[in-house]
């Protein structure tokens, strides 16, 4: 067999094709050749080809009954049909000049030497014809700028995040559509969403190559169990870390973990130390949860890298402040004392209780003047290498202007910077608030201490790879 | 002066008096008198009584000129006055046959020798007549059982959660508030908040030592940032946990986060390992964050102590099912791999790509039924000495009906001494079924894989506390 084609080679077929056509479009509710078919038509502008060979029609498209017979134009496939007939469709997307296929079917090597020897029959006829596939036993792609919603996503079940900076790749497709769902929940925009499956031809490498040179992803996630070409892992990660920050969830850290990694994905059960270095090596920002791989990745896609290790902590809660700075030490990050030049200038601007010496406590009697002044007079101090910023929206000096009022500063901290990260605690108004600060100064917020604490440090942890690298 | 009275005595005026006078009620809107006058008066259902010499009515309820002239029944005074003149309000509390006075009014300790000396008389008039003070410089008291809330929460501003089993106590003011608008937007209960302030006289202790007896109370969440009396806390503690859970969030763990602490409540920067080892030797929960404290309580008010290390897995999706894995080893606990036996009973009643071993992975392509099952075999088997459910309910065999089809086995688990806790990625859809998920069956629900098996570590450590106590 010929061999895997470099990394990144004809990846943008996924995420940019002229036309799609879907094989195996069902007409029935349910399906997967139904559902597919369903969102693309929704979200597709350009041309979307039902495959058919027992239908004239399907949701008001034209059917076709094969491939080979369907109109320009046309580079991408999405397949959804049973695991024995899926070569075939290869072949004949390969006939027919298309540049890529999606295989949403299953069946393939997760089953045993059967199905395994039908996935190599299907990279075969891929290389044959010099195309790529995504998959096998994958739960597509979804782009939403570029209007690609393949995948098998059951609307009104699964909530789709808008476009937005970080690009997120998962070996597993389950767990990627509960990530994308919760992330359109948090208010997450997302470049790319591939889902890897069984990785046949695709893999992480080719993901990772692409999306480096994508102008609309800033930061990657990226949710491995186990990578079968460890070198081409390797060469991919140190060509991508240098231009974009890469953050890797990688699950089976424990024995436990990867025995259940080789159930699910038949992942080899590598060791997690393994893994540990390489990511040291190549600068990739570890995650060890969902939850903390989109923490960091939207850290990283926001603000700039962290260029020293004295955090500034902002707040109008004196006992969130104490808990953050316990998290940044434990991160190995620093809160030091204020200088008394800075201290006597935050005692001019705030209120005579307020702490001055870091963290900076503007209390709850503040107004949102107040916090304004602290940030921008921390700023102005040059002692701060990144900022921690804790509002409570709870307390009656603070009101819904708050994000307006804050947005100039935090948006110069950014410019000369240093990144601000905050910290809210609350329901739904302070998050309804917290997200327009987000929007408004492109500042992340996280609920909880704990949370921006990490991201700060996945900032610093950036900075120093570009530090060694000669980056920064 | 007279002694501190033994912990817990008295306490209870609090949470269950039989009027309510305000000191220092305001007709004017934003004003700290005015704000708790108006709360009680929403929210209490015996009798408030505005104390304003300058005012015939507030809010039309007739205002009285002076404590001395409220009539009965009243045995607890809320007091919003300037600091001065606070010790001269609860000598009269004392005259007139008060039994327990919260001081919101700041101005004491936290400012100086002045406020010292002020708090000092505060403490004195107390003790003379025996009455409790909360406070001085605290946020309150909130009870939604017995409609009390004695707090400066501006209403509209600040989320309050309903009646369940989590007492909270919190040393800081605004982390307390904070934290309740977060747990109301969460759907956590709560049975009593209190917010010590200064702690002149009431203090963790003696809310431990009143909680341990109170039938609402499941569990104890308690913020702290220095305990002056070290050898009554212990006391307290040693009382408590063989009887009720406590969890407990000490601030201040870290150098930085002493030197805010110090600055935020005048905490002396004690050592953490000081209370690391009270904590072990008390049994207490240790938490490290904000939602850690709450993610603990919850799960030690709703699910039983887990009497052994060994944790079925029981997922939707394979993927968080490695990541599960991953984080109940880092802490502790295991996840072995099912008896033959029991396998191949689950693979009687489970699809045939399931996973068997453990996690047991049903697959994206289960229903409901299919869980239910697995969960059934799991509890049968004996094996598992406690449960990590996973559902997901993007795909398209899991319907809305899901916690009602888990509910019955759900809660015999819970009944047999089997804890269960549930990891939910996703959004809001997602989210509304897992509260379902939480209401009908006692199942706590997290987001993330890592806060779900975090919940089960707090459930072995305190049943292996229970165990060395005798108490299990």
């Amino acid at each position: 067999m010929r061999p895997r084609p470099p990394a990144g080679s004809g990846v943008d077929v996924f995420f940019h094709p002229r036309g799609v056509a879907v094989v195996g479009a069902s007409r029935h509710p349910g399906k997967v050749g139904h559902t597919v078919l369903l969102n693309l038509k929704r979200w597709f502008r350009g041309p979307v080809y039902p495959v058919n060979p027992h239908a004239r029609e399907i949701l008001g498209l034209p059917a076709y009954p094969s491939l080979l017979e369907v109109p320009d134009p046309v580079d991408l496939a999405v397949v959804a049909v049973p695991a024995p007939l899926v070569p075939r469709v290869v072949d004949e997307a390969g006939r027919r000049g298309l540049r890529g296929v999606i295989v949403l079917s299953a069946g393939f090597r997760e089953v045993g030497p059967r199905g395994a020897a039908l996935e190599e029959r299907l990279v075969e006829a891929a290389r044959r014809h010099g195309l790529r596939v995504l998959g096998p036993n994958c739960i597509g792609v979804y782009s939403p700028s570029t209007g690609v919603n393949a995948t098998f996503f059951v609307p009104g079940r699964q909530g789709l995040p808008g476009p937005g900076p970080v690009a997120f790749v998962s070996q597993s497709g389950a767990l990627g559509a509960a990530v994308l769902d919760w992330a359109e929940a948090r208010g997450v925009g997302i470049s790319r969403f591939a889902s890897l499956g069984n990785k046949a031809d695709v893999d992480e490498a080719d993901l990772l190559s692409y999306l480096r040179g994508d102008p609309e992803t800033r930061s990657i996630a990226l949710y491995v169990e186990g990578v079968d070409d460890g070198p081409r892992f390797r060469g991919a990660l140190e060509e991508t870390t240098p231009v974009k920050p890469v953050v890797v969830l990688k699950a089976g850290r424990s024995g436990a973990g990867a025995r259940a990694a080789a159930s699910h994905t038949g992942s080899l059960a590598q060791s997690y130390e393994l893994y540990a270095a390489l990511f040291k090596q190549t600068g990739v920002v570890p995650a060890s949860s969902t939850e903390e791989l989109f923490d960091l990745a939207v850290a990283l896609a926001l603000q700039p890298p962290m260029r020293g290790d004295r955090v500034a902590v902002v707040t109008v809660g004196g006992g969130s402040g104490v808990v953050a700075s316990d998290w940044l030490s434990s991160l190995g990050l620093e809160v030091p004392e204020l200088s008394p030049e800075t201290q006597a200038r935050l005692r001019r601007v705030l209120l005579p209780l307020a702490s001055t010496r870091n963290p900076v406590d503007v209390t709850g009697s503040a107004t949102d003047e107040h916090l304004a002044e602290a940030l921008h007079v921390v700023l102005e101090s040059g002692e701060a290498d990144g900022i921690l910023l804790i509002p409570y929206f709870n307390v009656p000096g603070i009101t819904g202007e708050l994000p307006e009022k804050l947005a100039p500063v935090l948006r110069r901290a950014r410019e000369e910077g240093v990144p601000v990260v905050a910290s809210v605690t609350g329901g739904a108004r302070a998050w309804g608030l917290a997200r327009r600060l987000e929007e408004l100064a492109g500042v992340p917020v996280y609920p909880g201490e704990a949370r921006a604490a990490r991201a700060l440090w996945g900032l610093r942890l950036y900075a120093r790879w570009l530090e060694k690298t000669g980056g920064l």
